[in-house]
This record gives C-alpha cells, sequence and structure tokens, in this order.
C-alpha cells in the first residue's frame, strides 16, 4: 500500500491496508519513523500479527528514536503484533520462499540459517556463501531488535527442520543469560558459527550508534561461547570457510592433520600454518610409508608433510589419489589437508604447464567419479579432508564446489578451519551424552 | 639438446652442446641429477657462463646427492659457471624477455622482483600476483642455492632498476649478515615483503627436507627483520596484499584511519579490524563533521567510523566520493579504508539492489574519472585509500584492479596492509637520512 499514489514498479498499490480484499500474514513496513506507529494500528484493524519494519530512525539514532521505537512497541504489544526490526534490511526464507530483502538475486535453499544483527554484513555472508555453493534455510537481519531478540531467531532456527547449521553476526545479546542456555541445548545438536563484533574499543562504540546494541566485555563473551559450544569466527570469509566444511566434511576424532602436498614449500607452509592452529603434524606410520614408497619417486621426504616431489598433475591423478587414500587410512591421521590437484581446470593446465588445453578433457566423468570417492571415503573414515588448490584457479575452485568438495583459498584458511573443527569435535565428546 | 633424439616437440635438438653452431648465453640443464655434471663439462667446452639447473635429486635428497650437488659445484667453479638452482623451477626476467619456466602463461612485466625459496610458492604468488594486476621484473625459484644465494639475488634485485619492490618467499638464510645488510641498505630505497617459512617445529623439520634449508631461530629473524625494515607477511596473500598496495598507493603518514562504510556493521567490523591491528581510529575534525552533515541524512553517526546510513550506490556515486574527500582532507586523518562502491558492476547491481542492470552504465567514462581523481587525491595528500567492496564481487574488484585502486575482500586484510604500510613507514622516518 502506499497512501500517495495507486501504483508502484507497476503493481496496484491500496491507499490504506484496509482496503486490501485479502488477509494479510505479513506486514512490510518501509515509511518514515514516524508514521510507523499509524501502520501498525491500521495493522491491527485488518487483523495483521506479523510485521517486518525496514524503516530506520529509531533507538540507533538517540533520544527522539528511542521514544519513537517504544511508542511504535506499544502499539504492536496492544494489537498482538510480532515485529521484525525496525532498522532491518528484511528476512528471507526459502522453505516458504517468503523474502522481504530489497534484493532481485534468489537465495538457494539449504541447510544453514543466518541470523544478522546487520543488514550488509548479512547480505555479504549470503553473498559469499551462494558463492562457495552453500544454501540457506533462512536468513534474517535482526535490526534493532525491539521485540524478536536474537535469542528468539536462535531458539526458532534451533528447532528448525530445515536448519542443519547455524550461522550468526553478534554486536550485542539483550538476554545473554538465554542465549547461554539456548547455545548449549543447540550446540550439542547442531553447530553455531558466529562472529561477535565490537570486541575492541571503537568498535564497541560504533556498534552502540549502529544498532544500540551493548557489546559486553569480550573476556566474558569469549568464555561463555566456549562453554555453550559456540564455534566463534573473526569475520565473515571465515564464517563461510567453517560453514563450507562442516557442510560437506565430517569432523575430525582428533587434531593429527597429515598433508599431502604437490611441492615442497606448500608442504612446508601448511604445516607452519597448521602447527600454528595447535594442530598436530601426524608422524607417518610405517605401513603408511610403505604404501607411498610404492607410488612417489625414492627421493621423497618418507615424512608428513608428504611431498610428492615432482608428480605433476594427470588427468588422471592417479598417483596423488592413492597418495591421499594412504594417508586417510593411516591411523594416525583424524585430517587431511590436501594441496595438490584433484581435479584439474583447463586455465590451471594452460597457466602452469605446458599441457594443450584442447586436448585434454578436464571435469569429465573420471574426474567425478575420483571426487565421489573423496567425499564418500571421508564420510566412512571420519576423518575430513579440506583441499587448497596449489595455484588458487576460480574455474577449479567452482568446480570443487559444485561437487561439494570443501576447497580454500590458502592453507592458512584451511587450517584455521581445522582447529574450529577439531576444538567442536572437543567440544562435542565432553558435552554429548 | 638432447642426446637420444634429434628433434623435441616439433624443435631441433642437437646431440651435444659443442654441436650447437652459434654462442649460448645459458643453459637450462633438466637431465637426471646423476648427469648434470657431465653437462656442464660440456658447457665448459663451449664457453657458457651461466646454467640453469631445473634437476633435483641433490642436496635436499641426503647425503649421496649433497655429494653430487659438491661435484657439480666443483665442475661449475673450475669452469666459470654461476648457477641457479639445482632443484629450481626456473625463473623469469621479463626486462630481457627471457623465461625458463615451464609455463605457457605469460608474466606481465612490471616493478616487482620475486625471489622464491620454493617453485610452487613462488608460482602461487605469481599467478595470483597477475590476477591482482602485479606486473613482474624479475622471478627466480632458488632451489637448493648450491652457488647464486638468496642474498646474491637480493642485492642484483636491490641495484636493479626495473625493480621498485621486492618480495620473497624465504625459508632459510645461508649468509644472515650478508642478508642483514643487504636489507637494511635497500629497504630505504625500496621495501622488501618477505614470508619467512618454517618458523613452527615440523615446519623447520619439512624445510629441511625440502631445500636443505636451516630456517633458524624465529625470534632472531624477527628481530633481524624488523631492524633491517623488512615487511613480513604471514602468507603469500597479504605478501601480495601489499605489494598491492605500495604499487598503487602512498605510504600513510601515520596509523590513524578514517572509515566509510555503506552500512553500519561493516562500519564496525573495519573498526574491530584496524584495532586489532594497532590502528588509531581517527576522530573526525569539526569540519569534516561540517561537510559531511551537509551530505549525509542528519541521523549519521556524526562519528568514525562513517556509516553512510542508507546512502545507496548511484551511478555516479557523488555522495560517496564526496564523503570520500572529506575524510581525505581531515587532518586527524592518515589513510582511508573504503568500504563502499565507488564504482559498481552489472552483478552488484542485479544481485543486490533492484537495478535493471541492462538500463545502467556501468564501468563507463564517468566512474573511470571518479578513479582516477581518488588515485590523483591519494598522491597530493600522500594518504592512502585502500578498497573493500561492500558486495565481495568479482566484477567490480577485477574492474577497480585494472584501473589501479588496490581493492582486498574483506576489512581483516586492509586493516592487516594498512598494519604493513605504517609499520614501514615509521622505519623509513627512523632510518632515511
Amino acid at each position: 500500500m502506499n497512501p500517495n499514489v495507486s501504483e508502484v514498479m507497476g503493481k496496484l498499490a491500496y491507499r490504506r491496508l484496509t482496503d486490501i480484499p485479502d488477509s494479510i500474514d505479513l506486514a512490510v513496513i518501509v515509511v518514515r519513523a514516524s508514521l510507523v506507529s499509524a501502520v501498525l494500528q491500521e495493522c491491527i484493524q485488518k487483523g495483521v500479527n506479523a510485521a517486518v519494519v525496514i524503516s530506520s530512525g529509531f533507538s540507533e539514532t538517540g533520544e527522539d528514536g528511542r521514544k519513537l521505537e517504544a511508542e511504535m512497541m506499544e502499539t504492536a504489544r496492544r494489537g498482538g503484533i510480532r515485529i521484525i526490526g525496525p532498522n532491518t534490511m528484511g528476512h528471507a526464507d526459502t522453505s516458504s520462499n517468503v523474502s522481504t530483502l530489497a534484493w532481485t538475486k534468489e537465495i538457494p535453499p539449504g541447510p544453514v540459517g543466518l541470523i544478522a544483527q546487520s543488514g550488509n554484513l548479512g547480505n555479504r555472508i549470503v553473498l559469499q556463501g551462494i558463492d562457495l555453493g552453500i544454501g540457506f534455510s533462512k536468513f534474517v537481519c535482526s535490526g534493532n531488535e525491539a521485540d524478536l531478540h536474537f535469542e528468539d531467531y536462535l531458539e526458532y532456527l534451533g528447532q528448525d527442520e530445515d536448519t542443519r547449521i547455524i550461522t550468526a553476526y553478534i554486536e550485542g545479546l539483550r538476554e545473554g543469560r538465554r542465549f547461554f542456555q539456548l547455545a548449549r541445548e543447540i550446540t550439542v545438536k547442531k553447530p553455531i558459527i558466529a562472529i561477535k563484533a565490537g570486541g575492541t574499543k571503537e568498535a564497541a562504540r560504533a556498534a552502540r550508534s549502529h544498532t544500540g546494541a551493548l557489546s559486553g566485555s569480550e573476556a566474558v563473551y569469549n568464555a561463555a561461547f566456549r562453554q555453550a559450544g559456540v564455534i566463534r569466527v573473526g569475520g565473515d570469509d571465515e564464517l563461510n570457510d567453517v560453514a563450507l566444511a562442516l557442510l560437506h566434511q565430517p569432523l575430525p576424532r582428533g587434531n593429527r592433520i597429515g598433508i599431502l602436498a604437490i611441492g615442497g614449500g606448500l608442504g612446508v607452509v601448511a604445516t607452519e600454518a597448521c602447527e600454528r592452529e595447535g594442530l598436530v603434524i601426524a608422524p607417518l606410520a610405517s605401513v603408511t610409508i610403505e604404501k607411498l614408497n610404492a607410488l612417489l619417486p625414492p627421493r621423497w621426504p618418507h615424512a608428513n608433510p608428504v611431498d610428492l616431489v615432482g608428480i605433476g598433475p594427470t588427468v588422471d591423478n592417479s598417483i596423488i589419489l592413492s597418495s591421499l587414500w594412504a594417508l586417510m587410512e593411516d591411523e594416525n591421521i583424524d585430517a587431511v589437508l590436501l594441496q595438490a590437484p584433484v581435479a584439474i581446470g583447463t586455465n590451471y593446465l594452460s597457466n602452469t604447464f605446458h599441457f594443450n588445453a584442447e586436448e585434454i578433457k578436464v571435469f569429465d566423468d573420471g574426474q567425478k567419479q575420483n571426487l565421489d570417492m573423496l567425499r564418500k571415503r571421508a564420510a566412512e573414515y571420519g576423518k575430513p579432508v579440506l583441499v587448497v588448490t596449489p595455484v588458487n584457479d576460480p574455474e577449479t575452485n567452482a568446480y570443487l564446489l559444485r561437487e561439494k568438495i570443501p576447497v580454500f583459498t590458502s592453507p592458512h584458511r584451511a587450517a584455521r578451519v581445522l582447529h574450529h573443527l577439531t576444538w567442536y569435535r572437543g567440544y562435542l565428546d565432553a558435552n554429548q551424552s
């Protein structure tokens, strides 16, 4: 509806909500802050009991805004209307195909539910997630949380059958104790991955002026997250990295990592990245060394990290894959960081090797079967395999993601993910009954 | 030449080096390790005084290899032949258009010189650099450094007029004192950005088996790098990020950062990232607040980070740009982290806003002029502007890079770069006469 015109972008606009003949499940309110209460009043008359208030200019702006927000909430409570926002960019629910976002891009359905205390950060996370092949069940920008709080959305996603992984951008929690209780209950069933922003002085001040959120003590948040099994990440890249791994790979039983790399330097860097993340570079079992002796040239280093010493990518990648299976079968190894090509794109070939890319079939059935096998074995053994392509080639990365193989743009990112996975597994071992 | 065949991939092959009628400037040797000395013997007869020994199987493999390497060096020294390698992936020199790399992709010429103690890491850095629009003067994989050491290449690049920025992947230095002296002399004229790998226990062991390098004490390296003005980075992403900023933007005079963001959450996250990197969130000068009052809606937060509160991207982006100029003119601000669109691609528009992308000219003359102005002002004021696109859109990022605007995929990466730039500037202030 629009009080001033009868048509908006070719669609019929009603002057008043009560002019609409059908019943209304959800009102999306985008009028000036001072007019929101009046619209809610019409919602009451029309029997609407849910609204998304996109309008800003409320408590985030100071005293006058706080008064407007209180007034709005008084009207909403009187009429039994529940509210997302105000000062929100909206929400999306792929289960029921409802979106109140100002986007045209479709959000693919999937098992990740995201609660964001910032519309822009939420957008960044979702769009980046889509690029990684991540699908979403629900996405809500919680805005000022005048009515529905972060904790309400969390409780809902905890129970939601379409949501298998919960991700969150948090600036400040209004119900700390409730959050803690909910998180403890949820994380033993499904992971919660969260960014908690506003942990430094000026950032806390900025958060206050953004959504009126009190960021709270960094130490308290850290302790609460740790005790409630919440995976705390530093930024949106890391958040999606962890979600990607949890989506496609099992949790490792421990923190002993096997590294397979197509070059010595790649192995050194991956090893250092893992050690800095508190992971253990597993000593190879003697049976693994024997298996690798049969596969690799005699000069291979006979230790973890396993350097393929000059074994380049081939179309079937059989030696790389056989070496990978050997590491996965090693009882000393809980997870594998693979920095060798398990699939090869034309760009990768022509950029780095004297292959004539035209003559080589890439991303064919053979490669697909290899990747199916990789996923299958990872699930069977309960050992995640995280891939870092030796050359960061977008074409190859996109192919691997389509085939549900988690791929990361640097060994540091993969090592960080392995750190989180092993920490979460440790939490579950200690807390799951 | 090839002793067994007379043609390789359609090219004439000589049986012996001495059969070649022309004089030879550089020999590239790719035979089995045990045969290298014999080939060098032929080089002596032919009067060749430089060789790239790609062959591996030398000191990196143990006692036998060490002997072969000593034997090879004896021959080389006797004949006055200087050697890159062995166990190298080769080198490239865009000034003289010579490449001994096994690549087909052309390396664009430019002011960055790279010395890599790992071929694979070097490849990763160069290919990723090319994607960022970085050009290279020289690229050398130093291999086992039997003859020419890292320090020789460093000395050369320090004097090379085509090299304005030196980047390096280091596992271990054979001439620590010489490195330190050279670095101290060079960094006051041109920056050195280095990854030093092998800083953890298992990584040091892996480095030893990779190129026979002794990683040395982490504390000693850290102190030496700091005192010699070497910018130490954690990985290849960070290395290219810093190179990109140094390539296109001035060094900031200090560490006081202005943040301009198209959303509150983006501002909060960028603020926290900057604070964690030891940067200062500058209080805005009152004249800046006045300028922004004239540009932004009354509810803007009146403080740094500057949230554009709902000012979306427009085709000319005039408000965003005017706000940026206001921050750059602020005497309290040394550098700007910009998380707002200064150029807009079709994907960005159609993914996130109800724009009809077909109707909007993107990347047109107007946008180009804005970016020219941005670069010009940054140089004039001596204030770098680092861009993080609010939505990580490859199309927009590629456009900005083509226009020589440094763009980073997350505020954390941009803040890390600002940390390095301010540190290096501080080093120069204290050490430049």
